[in-house]
């Protein structure tokens, strides 16, 4: 290939690649996540990339291709297949196919790549990690229940000290019983309830003021654009907000928040007793109902509200959930791009998606789980210095160096060294060292700055005059660094010449592994 | 949705779902590969599903879409991308674009699905996963050399014996070289060369005569198919065909080898002794006295050919490799899908690729390396009964049953059980066993029979009658298996009757751990 032709090497937009840190510490978060959900007895399965289409619900019935958001591509016999965009999707499509075989309920985990066909920016990718527990088959609160336990004890596991997170839970049928409760029911209100769910989603971001522009006639930014309300009445903005605040686990706050419902115009309830809603208003007294149980069932089992609250501001985006909805979020302060201090934010979701697997099966199938952004967390772990991100955890890395690359002639014996190093077993017979040999054709001075980028801690040497002795030099080249940045004073004492000693020393040939053990030991 | 609109749950061919038992497994094979990879001080990297097509090499220059292979799809901007069909062209993509940030050589290792637009059959699937360690940037035979011996070591680590696996190298450079010399050499005889090799991968499919047949003028297979030879006259047959058995490390064996080259019409070499071939034949001057160099640098480390061996009949299919070539074989026996004994075969392979990462580059970067077909080796570690694979390495499962389910109040009660169980550690602070607590709506023996399905080793029981008491039942479910597997006659002994009290007992309520730990003692 002539030069003009060279190739440039590039990625498409969306997608990273990831270095040493990064994987290693992804693998060990990675299995922390997994032992947490082990212990509940989640069991793993995994689905593959590329599913059809319509099993992931991308086809909607007037489209002749799947709609944007996923990556897309036609099979040879011409059917749609797409890269998964969650594990929800696969997962209901696994368990319908699977059903009589699979034990029910069926508790799984699965973490993997998803994909979104989507405009990437900051923090934003078009490939990214979730990893997802679901509990298929159990319709009660229980099971929701067990979901938020699994999220708080996990989060623990992680580092994450109690107090640092919560796990804030919603139920989506308050959201509509309030909705329908103030005269947006039915389907001819779908748009201004969406409206209304995106308003109360923004309460963090713009707080309570902005939340009621954006319920009634709209909000203008500081830009000058201007977003368009969901057209609320005052009295209907007022139980929207109050209910955001809404404490419903005790009676003064269910009465609270009837005071402020009784008064929209539209809806005139005969009794102001909250018991008297299951008749008049059942979607609102279920939700407020199932949100009681589950809070029984995690103060039982000891989650108290430190750890997992109730919380009825909480809207969670996708459609498909049907009951109660679950948030974490990491409470401690982070500074953001702006230079502003806020809270780390969400780091895992969900909520029960009772109608999904159902999509396949004659039977009504309930389900419920939660999926956790797996680099939003390993961002949080990395900012509350998790042991478990410490980059510290790998094995200290020794390299043999070649000082006589140029003739193949002395490379058997390099080749002895690191092999005899990689060989070398602690007192529990586990390996205590990674062990490299230089492979390329530079000198000496290239091969030290080769091991010192390689983070090196300490170097093997074997010129001519250590072999015709017998011995090979060890170099510590975290002392060495030390000691180079002394000062000339410093440099002058006959301390630092000791040091020195210490830095870089002769052992026989044989004693190889002992010299290096020496300075392994030195450094921890 | 009417129940006529359902959708059929299935999946696209050629791929597949992966249950537990499997995922687990592999999860643990991948543990061990991954820390001997480290152990040779190979770091991990990690590139998305996601590649330009051109960066793939999966553009021709008369084509307008990426030729077939490979799942494509255009961008927004029109470009083409494509899932990754191998780890070793993004690699070349990845070391081209961080080029000078990267130690070099750079070591590095890498695991992931990687995906074939190819027809599917019994065995071969659409999306595989490979396991790769490369080294880039070290020209030298020592990096072929390592390579070699890191396989062979991960081997062993992964609880396959010497003596079941042998690691083969050849050189491309010896099959070029050996073709040359026979007359086959030049770009138009290039389709010649092809047939050639294929023959010779099929030596230990058809043996020594079938590859005769292909290297002539052809073979007829059983069914009558007729396979076109390579036209190779006998002479150069016998050529090919030594060159299969030939033996380089000796003196004998060069002679030997040289006797039934110099016989071949065409190429008339002057002198006969093997030195001479530096300068009538270098490229198979080089090939040879390669393998050479490595056979040394493997014996001095220790890699006997019981482990590592020259093998001039390896050829690997992929048209990129430049110099070393190697192939690991499993060597013990199994049995096939025809009922015959055959030797298990090969698990991984690789070579040296010189020209991969230049496409992008000014400068020429040497490169070998070798991947793992992981669901191979994971078939071949459970046909040697690996304890890697062993499912019993999972912690046990405690299945806490809810007696009274229909109505929610004594949820709260299970959930704290369940929720003490997940908690109790170990005398070293490690949880000892996993707790799953029954969520469906059915029935106790329905709830038995979850348990069993779920390979539970114990369930807890509290009926009214226990609530009262204060106590738990805690059913071995091992011991109860066994007990009612037994004769009538053993039934009716006076130790039957007192295996079954221990089979079945009741605790304090606050004894429920101690309970547990009593019957997972008993099954070790």
């Amino acid at each position: 290939m002539s030069k003009p032709d060279k190739l440039k090497a590039r990625q498409p937009r969306g997608f990273v690649d990831r270095g040493p840190a990064d994987v290693a510490a992804t693998e060990r978060m990675l299995g922390v996540i997994r032992e947490s959900f082990s212990l509940y007895g989640f069991d793993p399965v995994e689905t593959p990339f590329v599913e059809f289409s319509d099993a992931l619900g991308k086809f909607l019935p007037d489209q002749d291709r799947p709609n944007e958001g996923v990556f897309s591509f036609q099979d040879d016999d011409e059917q749609w297949l797409s890269l998964r965009y969650d594990l929800t999707a696969p997962l209901a499509r696994y368990v319908a196919e699977n059903y009589d075989a699979l034990p029910k309920p069926y508790r799984s985990y699965r973490a993997g790549y998803v994909f979104r066909n989507e405009k990437p920016g900051p923090g934003r990718f078009r490939q990214f990690m979730q990893f997802d527990a679901d509990i298929v088959g159990a319709g009660g609160v229980a099971a929701d229940a067990e979901i938020c336990m699994l999220a708080a004890d996990t989060m623990e596991a992680l580092g994450i000290k109690r107090g640092d997170y919560v796990v804030k839970v919603n139920n989506r049928k308050v959201l509509d019983g309030v909705m329908e409760a103030i005269g947006l029911g039915g389907e001819e209100n779908a748009g201004r309830r969406l409206t209304v769910l995106r308003a109360i989603d923004k309460l963090d971001k713009f707080g309570p003021e902005g939340v009621r522009l954006l319920l009634g006639d709209g909000r203008k930014d500081e830009s000058g654009d201007f977003t368009k309300g969901a057209g609320l009445s005052d009295a209907q903005s007022d139980v929207v907000l109050a209910l955001l605040n809404a404490d419903f686990s005790s009676f003064e706050g269910r009465t609270a928040f009837l005071d402020v419902l009784t008064a929209v115009e539209d809806w005139a309830v005969s009794k102001t007793s909250w018991d008297s809603i299951a008749m008049e208003k059942p979607a609102l007294y279920e939700g407020v109902s199932t949100l009681d149980d589950m809070s029984k069932l995690l103060v039982a089992a000891g989650y108290g509200p430190d750890r997992i609250r109730i919380d009825p501001s909480v809207v969670r985006g996708l459609e498909y959930y049907t009951g109660p909805v679950y948030e974490v979020e990491l409470t401690f302060p982070v500074t953001n791009d702006d230079g502003q201090i806020v809270r780390f934010g969400s780091v895992a979701g969900g909520g029960r998606y009772d109608g999904l697997v159902g999509r396949f099966r004659p039977e009504p199938v309930p389900a419920t789980g939660f999926s956790i952004g797996v680099s939003r967390l390993y961002s949080a772990l990395k900012a509350v210095k998790s042991p478990i991100v410490d980059a510290r955890s790998e094995l200290p890395l020794v390299v043999v160096t070649a000082m006589d690359n140029k003739s193949p002639e002395h490379m058997p014996a390099y080749q002895a060294m690191v092999s005899t190093l990689r060989q070398a077993k602690d007192e529990n017979g586990k390996p205590f060292l990674r062990a490299d040999l230089y492979l390329g054709s530079s000198g000496f001075n290239a091969q030290m700055k080769y091991a010192d980028k390689r983070g090196a801690i300490c170097a093997v040497i074997q010129g001519s005059s250590e072999r015709e002795a017998g011995t090979v030099i060890i170099k510590d080249l975290i002392l060495g660094a030390e000691l180079a940045a002394a000062s000339r004073d410093v440099k002058d004492s006959a301390e630092h010449k000791e040091r020195q000693a210490q830095a870089q020393f002769a052992v026989p040939a044989e004693g190889l592994v002992e010299g290096v053990k020496r300075v392994l030991a030195r450094h921890g």
